[in-house]
């Protein structure tokens, strides 16, 4: 990551969690002209830190995507201690994000590059008449779904596969193949909630599967289906990209932080 | 209420249950240049009755304040269905508010004059960060309060009694005199909801008492102080008003229609 500007003083890398209602945010990545977390970020660390602070995330999310667990590192030659810095942290940023916990990270820590794993989590309001309240984190959708179908059509992803079935052409990537450790479909009353840990995911990965396991869920295509599309390495075979509201990062782990060591 | 554009036909009343997610309103009452809940569904209601409809609610909510069970009534001549009717609100209208349900209503219906009661919720965001998703929908309160004490303090409040300590002055009321049926204060874990029940409320009254039991809840006040607020009868007595976006009504009770009929 980049250096701070005050190279006379040692330099630490702090890691942040950090959880944000991805609405009124143009994504993760700072753009000019456009309200991101990243840049709502760097623009209250300079004011801490009286240093300009490049920030790294364990990836992007898109426009309207959430997070629960987003991991940030940065790097500083400020003393700040980590209590000190989430609290200043959220004393200034707005309350659509709150850092949640900071921590020194080791000093190569790079978020995107030592992540051992995500995990997503998708929502869908299967209420008839979708919640006023839940319209911002949920897709909706009328009519019933079968979960338990969902639930079964979803287990031929988990393993090793070339997912390329379910990404979104733009950015190519170099390889396509993911490791699915975990897919877990819920219901629980009128909220259908899909679960997704991978030790990485193309761009629209889980929007993709989201939209593919809800035709299962709808009875508009039988379980052995999701296989087939995935063994058709095609991304036209799939359903459509699930919109981005029901989307939210809720962690992502390292060989020194992460869910299990809580 | 107002009668219908077309006499010609028999007028029927309306009544229909509404939520909608306040935060983006500015208000129920309809205002010229504003967005209103009220003047969103009367826009639409003309659309599909092809008549001026004029609507009542069982009361109006301020900027920022829910719903989950308003009662809105009105007058047409349309020989619409009732659940064509909420069929057809809930396709054009903004997806911030839904109709839950529409019945027929008596011929002489009024959704404020008839109520009987009405259940207001309050809720307070008590975990030491504020949770981004609950910012539209909590009051964060960082230090933690004694939901106890506040549960036993409120109690001084039920029965009937002249609630002007707890009214926000204007407008004036020909009386402050309201019956308090139930107050409950209780933790679900980082929140603490308080509901309060009466035969009606004055202007600001729960988020008067929420802004009182939350300085029990602090401790900066001890549990009989707030019948000594009643008491004095003297506004400047009790707690500030707690912001309007905790606030939230539950439901509207009429003798022919409410919760305990469902």
């Amino acid at each position: 990551m980049t250096e701070p500007s005050r190279p006379d003083r040692p330099i630490r890398c702090f890691a942040m969690k950090v959880c944000y209602d991805g609405t009124d945010f143009h994504g993760w990545q700072r753009q000019v002209g456009y309200r991101t977390v990243q840049g709502a970020i760097e623009e209250v660390l300079a004011r801490i830190t009286r240093e300009e602070i490049v920030t790294e995330a364990s990836g992007r999310t898109d426009a309207g995507v959430h997070a629960l667990g987003q991991v940030v590192g940065f790097r500083t030659s400020s003393r700040m201690d980590t209590n000190d810095l989430r609290r200043a942290l959220n004393a200034l940023l707005p309350d659509d994000v709150r850092v949640l916990e900071a921590r020194i990270a080791p000093d190569d820590f790079h978020p995107t590059l030592d992540s051992l794993g995500k995990r997503y989590r998708y929502v869908i309001d299967n209420a008839p008449i979708g919640d006023p309240f839940r319209r911002r984190t949920c897709w909706h959708i009328r009519g019933p779904l079968d979960e338990g179908a969902m639930r079964r059509a979803g287990q031929a992803l988990v393993g090793t596969h070339d997912f390329r079935s379910f990404e979104t052409d733009w950015p190519n990537r170099k390889t396509s193949i993911r490791t699915i450790f975990d897919l877990t479909v819920e219901r629980s009353g009128t909220l259908v909630i899909i679960e997704v840990e991978a030790d990485g995911f193309l761009y629209n990965m889980v929007r993709c599967i989201a939209g593919t396991l809800a035709q299962v869920g709808h009875g508009r295509r039988l379980e052995p289906w999701v296989g087939a599309v995935l063994r058709a390495q095609a991304r036209v075979e799939a359903g459509p990209t699930a919109p981005p509201q029901g989307l939210a990062l809720l962690s992502v782990r390292y060989p020194w932080w992460g869910p299990e060591m809580e």
